[in-house]
């Protein structure tokens, strides 16, 4: 038996679809009224656990699930013990530097030593001001990171941007575009390893739909 | 002008309630179609912020808000350098231990040396486990804990329980209760110091409503 991890959230949808490809029917998490957190396939030769994002690769790091579909945003941030299987291409978006529409900072260089920075990737946005070697106060924050920059407590942000929409909303503009990020199939190494063929098949086949649909 | 900073969610509607019987009026945050993440109050005198509960705090402890509300819960666990003004008495729940019904494990002593404890709280769990010097591994998760025993990654979970039906639901029981849990206003020190007395006026007609409702 296979236990597939799902990410709740703007990824469910098109990760279904590439588990029905594989032959995995997982639709009932799309029903209005689902309650559930942990459902069999059809076929009953799969369940499938729904998942917070970040829960999603601590589930298959521990090998609780076999496969799971995240983020590529998630797995920078946690650095969890994951193998990366393939890029789905679906869920695209960028994590980005974004400031109030009306500062004077223009690109990354343009921010102080010492400023603020408020993210819930703290993480990725720690790496990055690492490596320019500019030091920086980070402030975590986890959800509507878009008021830092707003109420003051902090010069910029570090977050997700998809449509750009939520930027627009709150006056906010981006300086910088650090990275792009897409749905990623992971696997739990050690469960890839000691597979008899069924996990490989499953990869395999969500691997072909997930070209095909690319082109 | 002061800056409030409220949580969403179950502790929403009696926070703006205490708020609104100090003047100030936040309601428009209660409305089905709001979207604003910072609105003034009707009076003018007084700014709201609508936040997740674990960011409530930050802003606080910044200053970037004078005064907010929050759960003990969340003070514990994030350990925030805020003022904890007054115990307003809702939003009670408690912190538990729970493990399968139809465990072995009817108490925390039985648990074994280095068992797996999944929780959004780590930091009161590790509080904990190390107060009775045992150690555990802790597994953390950001969501959906009462799936850690369900599917086996954990024995145990550290949780906020309010009326026990996601435990009974998911086939859990409680093993310990480790503390209560209650909304309290809190304050940021500095602000609290050099207030002019807009600030205290607010606080003592909120404790004043507060011990009223409590007889």
């Amino acid at each position: 038996m296979i236990t597939v991890a799902l990410a709740k959230g703007a990824l469910l949808r098109e990760s279904i679809e590439c588990f029905a490809a594989a032959g995995f029917d997982f639709r009932s998490f799309l029903e209005k009224e689902n309650r559930q957190l942990m459902i069999p396939s059809v076929c009953g030769r799969a369940r499938a656990l729904l998942l917070r994002n970040a829960d999603v690769p601590v589930y298959v790091a521990y090998g609780q699930a076999q496969i799971g579909i995240v983020g590529y945003d998630v797995l920078r941030e946690t650095r969890s013990p994951v193998a990366q299987l393939v890029d789905l291409q679906f869920g695209e978006c960028y994590m980005h530097i974004a400031v109030k529409a009306s500062s004077h900072y223009k690109k990354t260089s343009d921010l102080p030593a010492h400023c603020r920075i408020a993210s819930k990737f703290t993480h990725c946005a720690e790496e990055y001001f690492n490596r320019l070697d500019k030091p920086i106060e980070l402030i975590a924050l986890t959800g509507s990171v878009e008021l830092g920059p707003i109420t003051g407590i902090s010069e910029a942000i570090v977050d997700l941007v998809a449509t750009g929409r939520t930027l627009r909303d709150n006056g906010l503009v981006s300086i910088e575009k650090l990275f792009r990020s897409t749905a990623r199939l992971i696997g739990h190494p050690l469960s890839l390893r000691l597979d008899n063929g069924e996990l490989q098949e499953t990869i395999d086949r969500i691997a072909t739909i997930s070209s095909e649909i690319e082109k």
